[in-house]
Parts: structure tokens; sequence; C-alpha cells
């Protein structure tokens, strides 16, 4: 197309003729590699991070999955944890806007230009085109950070004396929460304030509304003048309010059900009280979040627990917010395709509304092949070569490995101890696990056939038995 | 209904009245009961077998299963062996005549003598309705028996001198294959003849033969003088075919590649032809039939190995056979569904014809459902209350319990040695397991609320973001 032969104009041309799904996936490899030079210098880390760390590090900041091999307190100085906050909000609300922009379209085959202007053009974000929608994106996020800030270093953080330390640690736990990206400052997470209630509720109520994404915080403050009736709220919205109380309430029931059976487990000894706090804020920051207020481990956590968090990390967040996995709506999608064919009913029927066949079908695709994705990751996770030296432990169980995964896969960074204990092949697998798990699987796939024009023929229907 | 008030014709009339899912789970219950006096009495047992026992392995029989807490050739007698073998056609070949059946309708709420009438008065099966299909079903099964038992005889169990042995061993392997049941009549199941080409050839023919379902076998051999034309047969058989020769070859496949890796494994030490036998062997056994040519364990697989094995045990045989599991065509489907949704496609295309939304959606809802009940019974499964004295070994991985619930509920019987160490309460979850299984959720729900007639009212459709 490009009648000039200058590099410069070359790759502007070419730039300009990518598809917002091949946009994002280039943007996010540079992004990932001039983090990893940055972050590796001396400036920003002590002698221990070399480039492979770094790299590992910068990945799971920029997929705000929060897998980590270093100790952040101990081997980032303090211009690297302010580069690992920066990375975490591009990659946070980055995405966030990138993918509540997708929304507003159901094919995503042109190019960016185009979608562009016809975004400006066609203002379907309803606040008046994209470059609003942006600001509005990232006004709403400053203001629920700044919010969280003030609380957490007024009543939270407390115990910190230093005043600078006390700000930097309410800031950075609240930018970590907001994008769901589960970094910590300290090597045991939030672990020693596990009985804290400000603690817990700010960073819970940053997880969640991090994670319900902005066109259902834009349809609540739209509404917040009648919210009495909730009708006027759109499915999306009301859909997402409602899978999220259920997956956290139900997520904290499971969780206490199952503990209660573990001998040695992390619930043994407490109060009632510490109880609720713990699992509901383990069942919240499960669905993408990955921080933890009590130890993680194949020993502190019962089979059934694991097995329920591995689920909930697969569930993960809301479209359009900051946290991963298939999605609440995905989720909610397919069980109400099981209760319609549980009640004989040949349509979706959610909320009094009728979901279309394409939604279902979409869920499909995007479980199975997420599972399928993540259960790969678990079987490459055990066979790679074992570089000598390296790991101090070798064999984890299937469920470790399937932990593990999921964890990376959902950009979560739960970890029971495994991912720095892992060879240089493992935590290969994890990185690659940590891009695909944050892009999705859909977008990464039309960013590469995107272009190319879907055939479209037409073909005769015939019943099979199932 | 009736005017009539002897409790007979009101039983009568009752029975008049139930609908084919409601029929069959009646049926189902009373088999059970019958059959599990039957064989707790001296006549078919020894002492060692009492009600418990016995109800154990009628339930496993019944549903085709093959989980055992007996030792069959030593706990039971000859006749005891012989209801044993009854049960397991009555099992195998009742439930593919009554699938069938059901095949013909869309909808399952009309009673059954209504059904029987239309089945005999629409001609719908093809071959002259009701009574000709159900004798067909009959006598494919017994002639593929006969075959295989022939075969077996001559070429197979030559190490058994005593020739009525060898006729019973012949027959009750070929009774159990065809009909996916599993149940050996020794304690090590196959495992003395894992190098025997004729055992595993024969065995694995009947088990393909009896999974795919008796409407393939018709369409084939309707076919059988033009098969060279493959179009000829319909979308149900080419698509049952076809998945069924893939995944036997990936299983084996995959089996091969996660073995290699276990040390101490079952593949360890074996020739490159051994290698082959077993993992196809093993391949076609794991999806419903149950039996193993090298012996199972946790020790003896590798995790990724079992894992695959619990797949292929949740895909099962095809729907209108012997086997259990969600079938091969519900996982085709969800797998087509999967592909499209990956091109960008807004229909599933499987073998250039469109497949109507309706079956995805059953597809949909079987997996979900079955899914959630199989990780409901691992939970309950290490929950119940230990019968002091019972069980030798009370702590199982969470991947044994899966496993285990997996090989009931697909009705596979495939055991890593932890069904007859698992107290009562455990068995009583197996049981049910097996039951539902065996049934099928959609069977068993429209058994509890097919006579309520469902409520057809529109709903707007709305689009939701995923
Ligand atoms: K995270
Ligand atoms: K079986």
């Amino acid at each position: 197309m490009s009648l000039t032969s200058t590099p410069w104009n070359a790759l502007k041309t070419w730039r300009q003729r990518l598809t917002v799904p091949q946009f994002t996936v280039v943007t996010g490899a540079l992004v990932i590699a001039v983090g990893t030079v940055l972050l590796a210098s001396p400036l920003c880390s002590t002698d221990d991070v070399g480039l492979w760390q770094a790299l590992f590090t910068v990945t799971s900041a920029i997929t705000v999955t929060g897998l980590s091999i270093i100790d952040v307190s101990r081997d980032l100085t303090p211009l690297g944890q302010l580069t690992l906050a920066g990375l975490i909000i591009t990659g946070g609300l980055g995405l966030m806007a990138i993918t509540t922009f997708l929304q507003g379209f159901v094919q995503g085959n042109s190019g960016l230009r185009q979608r562009l202007d016809k975004g400006r053009a066609l203002d379907e974000f309803g606040v008046g085109g994209i470059g609003p929608t942006f600001n509005s994106i990232l006004i709403t996020g400053f203001c629920v950070m700044g919010i969280g800030t003030v609380v957490l270093y007024a009543f939270g953080f407390t115990d910190i004396a230093n005043p600078l330390e006390r700000f930097w640690a309410s800031l950075f736990h609240c930018i970590s929460a907001y994008n769901n990206a589960g970094f910590g400052l300290w090597g045991d997470n939030l672990v020693r304030y596990r009985d804290n209630p400000v603690v817990n509720g700010v960073i819970a109520s940053m997880i969640v509304v991090g994670g319900i994404g902005w066109r259902v915080i834009n349809d609540l403050w739209t509404n917040r003048a009648r919210l009495q009736g909730l009708r006027r709220l759109s499915l999306h919205t009301r859909l997402v309010l409602r899978s999220t109380a259920l997956l956290i309430v139900f997520g904290a029931l499971g969780l206490m059900f199952t503990e209660q059976f573990a001998a040695g487990g992390v619930i043994e000894n407490l109060q009632w009280w510490q109880d609720i706090q713990v699992t509901l804020f383990q069942s919240i920051s499960a669905r993408t979040a990955g921080f933890n207020t009590v130890p993680l481990s194949i020993k502190t956590f019962s089979d059934a627990g694991l097995l329920l968090l591995i689920v909930l990390m697969f569930i993960g967040a809301s479209p359009g917010g900051t946290g991963g996995g298939i999605k609440t709506t995905t989720f909610a999608t397919l069980m109400g395709a099981t209760r319609s064919t549980l009640q004989g009913r040949e349509e979706v029927v959610i909320h009094r509304r009728q979901i279309p066949d394409t939604v279902v079908l979409r869920a499909v695709g995007v479980v199975m092949a997420s599972a399928i994705f993540v259960i790969l990751m678990a079987l490459l996770l055990g066979i790679g070569p074992t570089t000598s030296g390296e790991p101090t432990r070798t064999t984890f169980n299937f469920l470790e490995k399937l932990f593990t995964c999921m964890s990376a896969f959902g950009t979560v960074g739960l970890d029971l101890g495994v991912t720095a204990q892992l060879n240089r092949w493992g935590q290969l697998v994890l990185m690659v696990g940590m891009f695909v798990g944050r892009l999705g699987i859909l977008l990464l796939l039309s960013a590469i056939y995107g272009s190319r024009p879907q055939p479209r023929v037409g073909y005769p229907r015939e019943e099979i038995y199932i």
C-alpha cells in the first residue's frame, strides 16, 4: 500500500495497518523487552536480579499476575519498585481500556485506524466517543486508588512508623489491588495483616471494583440517582454484580467447608470471625488478585480447598475489568445454558432475557480452549530439561502443577511455593501462560488470523444424537 | 384416571402412566433390589458376601461399571457368576435398547404406552418399528459376543486346560467386554494376558463394537455394499466413527508420551510393540470398558497419565452404545463449537454439516452438570464418617479420589486400589455415582420433572459481554 520507501514510514504504515488485537500483542511484547532491560539495570535492582529474573518479573507485572521469583522489597531499589508499579498500571488499566474498546464491536477484523475513526464517529461508548471513555477509565481508576491509599495510610498500615514508607506501602498495595496484580512489598504478601479489618476491607474493595470493569462502574454511576429500580441497569451490569456476589459468598462458604476437615490447615485454631474474614478475603483474592493473608501451600490447604481455588482462579474477574480468567459472564452463560438444558428449554434465559446463541458458542469456545491450554501447560511443566544447580526441588505433585499453571494462566499469582523452585523451562512455560492468559485465547487468535477474511459458506443442518 | 380400586390394577395403571425415563429408573431400582437378595444368598456366594457387598456388586453389574469390593472367582459360586453375567447383559443391552428408543424423540415427556404406540405406528426406526429394533439389538449383540467367544476359546485362553472353564472364561469376558462392563473373573483382571495379541484384539474389538451403538452398526450394515462412498452414512455415524478412532489413537499416543517419563511405571522395560499394545488397549478400555492389562495404581502411572485416563473416562463411549460417560458426540460437538469460535464463525460446522444450536446447548448442559456432579462426589468421598475396623487406608490424595469418582460416574470400573479400601460412606457415594452416571443426568432429571409441562415464555434478547 505504501508508496514511500523510508524504513520509518514503512514501520508507521505497518503499525497503522495492525488490528487492535495485533497492536495489543506487539505493544505487550515491546513493553516487556524494554522493561526487562530497565529492571535488570543496577538503577533498579541488586546483582541478584539478572536478565532472566527481570524478564519473569516484568512479564508477571505487565500481565498483572504477581507470581515472583524475586523478593520485591529486598531485590528492587525504590526506582525499581516505582517501575514495577508503572508496569502494573500499564498492564491493568491498559488492557481494561482495550477490552472495553473491543466490547463495542462484534467482530475484530478491521484495522486499528479504521476502528479508532469508527469509534470517534459513532460514539458507541455512550459518553462521547473513545477519548472521553479512556479519560473516564483513567479518572475512575485514580480516584478509587487515591481513596484507598488515603484510608490505608490513615487507618490501615498504622504499624509502619516512617510516614514515607507508610505512604508508599499504601499506594503500592492500592495500585496492586485495583489492577488485580497481587504483588506485595513483603515476602509473606499480606499474612501479617490477616486480622486487620481495614487492610482486608480496603484491599478487597479495590480488587472487586477493579474486577467488575469500567462499563459496570459507569452504568452504576449513570444510574446512581435511581438505583432502587435495579431494572434500569443493563443485563450485563446485573449479571456481573450478581455472579460476582454469588462467587464471593459461595467461594468463602466452600473454603470454610473444605478447610474444616484439614488438620493443621490455615483456619485451625481461629475464631469464627477470623474464619469468615480469612475465607472471604481468599475467595475474593483467588478470582485474579492473588493476595494472601494466610500461608499457601499443599500442607496448609486441603486438596479439596486447592481444587476450589483452582476453579475460582479459572473463572476469574469480569470482562473489561483489570482481572483475568475466563470471566464471570462466561461462567454465568454456561451455568445458564446448563440450567436451561436441565429444564428442557431450547434457549438460554438469564434474568428474563434470552442470551443469543452466538454468545453461548463463544463461551463454550473460550472455556474449552482455556481448559485444554492449562492442562497442556501442566503436562509440559513436568518434562523440561533440568539445568544443574537451578532447581532445589524437582518433583511436584499434579495438584501443585495444575494450581501453579492455573495461577499463571488466570494471572492470579497465588503460589504454593512452586514458582521459584522451578527450572527455567518451567518458568518459561509459566511466562507463556501469563501472556496468553492475560490477552485471552480469542484475542490472541484474532491477532494471528484476524486479517484473513472468514469464508462464509452455508452448510445444510443435520441432527446428531448426544 | 383409573376407575378400578384393586391395588394391582392401580399399580398397573401407574406403571402405564410412567414416562420412559421414569420406567427406566424404577426398573433399575427394582432389579438392584431383587439382584442384591439373590446374590447375597448362599446359592450365589460365600459367607464373605453380605447384603452390603451384594448391593455394591449388583449396582456395579447392572450399571456395567466393574468396580468391585469382592473377588468374583473366589467369592461367587458358578450360579453367582451366571447371575452376574445376566445382570451385565440386562444393564448393557437393556439401556442400549432404551437409549436407542429415546433417540427417536426430541422431547421426552409423553407416557410409555403412548410412546410405544407411536413407535409402532410411525416406524421411525427404519427397520419396521420397535419390535424389530429390539430384536435387531439382541441379535447383533449375541452374534458379536458369540463370534468373540469362539475366537477366544480357540485362540485366546489356550492356557486354560479345562474345556468348560475355558469356555466360561471366553463367554464371560465377551459378555463383559461387549457390554463395556469390565468385570473379570480373576483378581488381576487381564494383567496375565498383557502380551497375548488374540485376547487383546478380541476384547478390544468387543469393547469398540459395543461402544459405538446399534444405530451406527445398523447404518454400517445397511450400507455395507457401498461403503467406498462413505457419504451415504449419516452424519451421526461418521461423527461416531471418526471421534472413536481419533480418541483411541490420541489416547494411546498420550499415554505413551506421559508414561515415558514415569520412572518405575508400567511401560518401563517393555519392547516397543508391547508399548503400543498396552497403551492402545488401555486407551480403548478407559473409555468405559474398564479392563486393564497392566497394574493400575498411583505408583505405576504418572500423574499426567492418570489425568489423561480421567479425561478419557469422562468422555466415554458413543450414545446408544453399552458404554457411559458424556459420550463421544457430545465431546465432538463441544470441540466443534470451540473450533468454530476460534475461527470466528457463528455456527458449529462438523463434516460440512451445521449442528443445530439446541444440540450445542444440550452438550454444554450435559458436560457442565456431569463435571459438577463428579467434583461434588470427590469432595463428599473424603468427609464421610469412618466406621471403625472398615478402612485399612483412610487418606487418599485428590487425584486418587477424582479418578475413582470419575471411574464410577463414567461406569468405567478402573480402580487404583481405592474402592475396596473406602468406608461404607465412600462406597455409597460411588454407588450413587454409578447409578446417576449410567442413566445420565438428563434422563434422570426428565424422570423427575418429565411430566411437568414446560412453560414456554418468550423473553426479549439482550447481549452480554464475555
Ligand atoms: K494477579
Ligand atoms: K465398565
